[in-house]
């Protein structure tokens, strides 16, 4: 696989001033284009020690407009970070619309080393790199161009780097313990590479192979990759733009809500009900339950992931309050999701969300949530459908990183029916303190009631998995909903913590 | 001191849901009007265990409009939050203006609890408490609402509910060995809550003693509270304001530069030069003397905050870029400090600095600073007097958080004369790829050295400590000035790493 590393390839030095003339501006040129253009650029640096990444990388920047590049290093995960799921530290880190990130190690960075050093199975391997593959490919259908570098010596050249790097005494210091402890695993690392490499050419991020010998030929080849690649993207945005205008006209219609029989939500009981008794005792005692529970959580440093979506004037504040009403306000955070920021707004959607993944012991309770996607944008059709379709994969995905680190994942949606719903709209309406509750857009909302209640019904049906499983909670009777969805978690976090 | 909290009051439940039902409309208001006032109010909750803190927080919570409104909880500092200075965790988590955040837990906990535990002095806790009121001070100047509520109980009443609690099988949980311990230090921590409120009634934030017996007395005297806090701070702004549109025609002018005499930046002999020869050799040398540097700060897990400020075209990019060309990318961040997001415009001046305050063995190089509050917004009238006046005690104290906490800071300002600045100026308009650098607005800031000049002499003045001393560096030859940038960081880190 790395041959065509090993070409012994060169630049003069003339052709090359004569090349970075050019290239310059062509990179200053797209950086300018991509600020219209409004997606992000990743680029990942990776490959062989001292083969040259860190030379390159600092050419790069010193051709590119920095305001607009940002580089990030990352080793194996330190122990803070270990205490959140692996993709965690990328997604924070992810470039804004408009900017390039570089990323020098990165998600190939652990589970290479770990594999080299005979730390995780190859089945372990092949497992790390469908999850790269995945995280890519939203990356990439999130509108991100993703470029990869692998940057290859022989392991003669390697030999004979370190020697010459060590002979000069204003070189040593760049071998350190770490390169040589590297370079005596050579073999083994070049095995791992070569079984992840192959792995990870996609269509959406393919790598690109640089010969690291010769200083101005592998700046010049990743600077023009660069561009390159960067002009293609630019050019394909430009046309699809073009492309979508032409076509404006087509727009998709989902089944209507007759056609598609008995729905999810038609087989919630909703004449369920607590009377005051049993509620005040039910209430009682499952709050203490929970509160013992999430002590039990604290301690075992586990961390939980609630989700609740609903009807308007569900109750999903009140059900909220209760859930958290009996612990500790050190242990939780409630995250109302409502319209992004501009830095959440210049992410990919599911950015804000990793934002807010809870650490060892804390539970994040999220009030409206990512489902949003595939709920209100694609009623609204804020998303189009080719995005809102994809983001059932793209949930599952998120969701499971969280279960399998560990993250008890449990989501609600608060039910009730129409006419349910329209007594508390004119009760909010009629009732000083909740006047605040009711809007224009509530109303305007409750006009397109079937055509949500597909959307729950899709939703369902794609998200609903074992671990992280929707709960269809009935909520005509306010206070049967509560009782409900405490029960539920206390279920969910006995057997959770075992 | 606690006197006043031990009087027993009680509210009936017949008054107290009348007064409910006004104080919830009256919270509803204030906070529709604080949206449009557009500023931050921070509430914090503290003190003795069991003494009702977290009902009322509930209580609060389900009488305001909870999507304005965020809880967060801080405990003693975990090993990751130690990582970086004590504050950091806090500036993070500041709620944003038309906010509310309540800090249950908050910077008083750690050092009360080492206190109680005599794990720190008296005079450790008076300088902790010093540093709270320059917090609480920063953000009160900075247009916050600080409410600090301190929750009593009389050591018996403590006892009776703990007593009270382990009978009900359903709130015996709320008791965990953390009560248990601290009910059994009832004294010692009474005696240093007394000396910390003491140290800390401050005029802009003073303590609200809460008598914690009774659940309706001790919920409505905060809710009333915070509305009557809010209502005189709102007017406070509004007529704030308009007396600000009266009085907009008195505009403070700075001294003219001519009356001031020598300046600061007319030490600075500009004359100095290397030649080529000179220039590789040095910047070799002192490169890879850098970079060892930068692996013993990254094994010693130390860091360093890198600030450079300086005339358009003095060289800022081409010293930063020297300066990370011996490093590994994965021990450093350049920041560049350019307009900022909303997220950051909703927020004090420092937070996003405070954002960007590296971890252990790691280097933030910022491209730009916080020094701009003192140059060009201060040149420019985007802060006022005030604003500017107070900002070089805030940042000292910026910085001094970061030197205690072990982070070397150096600051470095570029400097050429006028006429190597439009030198300069005119080439970047004629090669083409340094044309992107050169914009309309650089000739504007051009016409206003003279009060640059004045800014930078004022900034150099109250801002260069013996910590985080200011360099000014000669830059009319620009090899020496990257030259002389390194081993200015070079002397700093071979001190600061010993």
């Amino acid at each position: 696989m790395f041959e065509t590393a090993e070409l012994g390839q060169t630049v003069g030095k003339e052709e090359y001033e004569r090349e970075v003339e050019t290239l310059r501006l062509r990179l200053l040129d797209v950086q300018t284009r991509l600020k219209e253009a409004n997606f992000p650029v990743i680029v990942l640096i990776s490959g062989v020690e001292l083969a040259g990444k860190s030379e390159t990388v600092q050419k790069l920047l010193e051709w590119l407009d920095p305001r607009f590049v940002e580089t990030h290093g990352f080793r194996r995960a330190t122990a803070a970070e270990r205490a959140f799921p692996p993709f965690h530290r990328f997604w924070r880190r992810l470039p804004a619309r408009g900017r390039i990130g570089v990323f020098f190690g990165n998600w190939y960075t652990e589970p290479l080393v770990a594999r080299a050093y005979k730390e995780i199975s190859d089945a372990d391997l092949v497992a790390a790199m469908t999850q790269v593959n995945t995280f890519e490919r939203e990356l990439a259908a999130g509108g991100a161009l993703v470029l990869k570098f692998w940057f290859h010596l022989s392991k003669k050249a390697q030999k004979k780097r370190i020697g010459k790097l060590l002979k000069d005494p204003d070189e040593s210091y760049r071998v350190s313990d770490f390169e040589r402890e590297y370079s005596k695993r050579y073999d083994a690392f070049l095995k791992v590479s070569e079984r992840a490499l192959s792995l990870t050419t996609t269509a959406e991020a393919p790598w690109v192979l640089v010969e690291g010998d010769d200083k101005r030929y592998r700046s010049l080849l990743v600077g023009r990759t660069l561009v390159e690649r960067l002009e293609k993207a630019l050019s394909a945005v430009a046309s699809k733009r073009s492309s979508a205008k032409a076509s404006a006209v087509v727009v998709e219609t989902p089944p209507a809500r007759e056609t598609l029989g008995r729905l999810v939500l038609d087989g919630v009981d909703l004449s369920q009900r607590l009377d005051d008794d049993e509620y005040e005792r039910e209430l009682d005692e499952l709050e203490s339950r929970f509160g013992r529970l999430c002590r039990k959580l604290e301690r075992q440093g586990k961390s939980a992931v609630l989700a609740f979506e609903g009807w308007d004037a569900a109750g999903k504040g009140g059900v909220i309050r209760r859930v958290v009403g009996a612990i500790d306000p050190r242990l939780y955070s409630v995250i109302p999701v409502a319209a992004p920021s501009d830095e959440e707004k210049a992410h990919h959607y599911l950015w804000r969300f990793w934002r807010h993944v809870p650490g060892p012991g804390r539970i994040s309770l999220f009030d409206r949530t990512w489902y949003g996607r595939v709920l209100v944008e694609r009623v609204e059709g804020f998303a189009n459908r080719d995005e809102w379709s994809r983001a059932y994969a793209e949930i599952n995905d998120f969701e499971r990183q969280l279960t399998e680190h560990g993250i008890a994942v449990e989501k609600f949606w608060l039910h009730v029916d129409r006419d349910e719903q329209e007594r508390r709209f004119r009760e909010r309406e009629n009732t000083a303190w909740k006047r605040f509750k009711i809007t224009e857009e509530d109303w305007r909302n409750r006009s397109k009631w079937s055509e949500y209640e597909v959307a729950v019904h899709d939703m369902v049906e794609k998200t609903s998995t074992v671990e992280a499983p929707w709960n269809l909670v009935p909520c005509n009777d306010k206070k049967f909903g509560r009782v409900f969805v405490l029960r539920a978690l206390c279920r969910r976090l006995e057997r959770h913590l075992g």
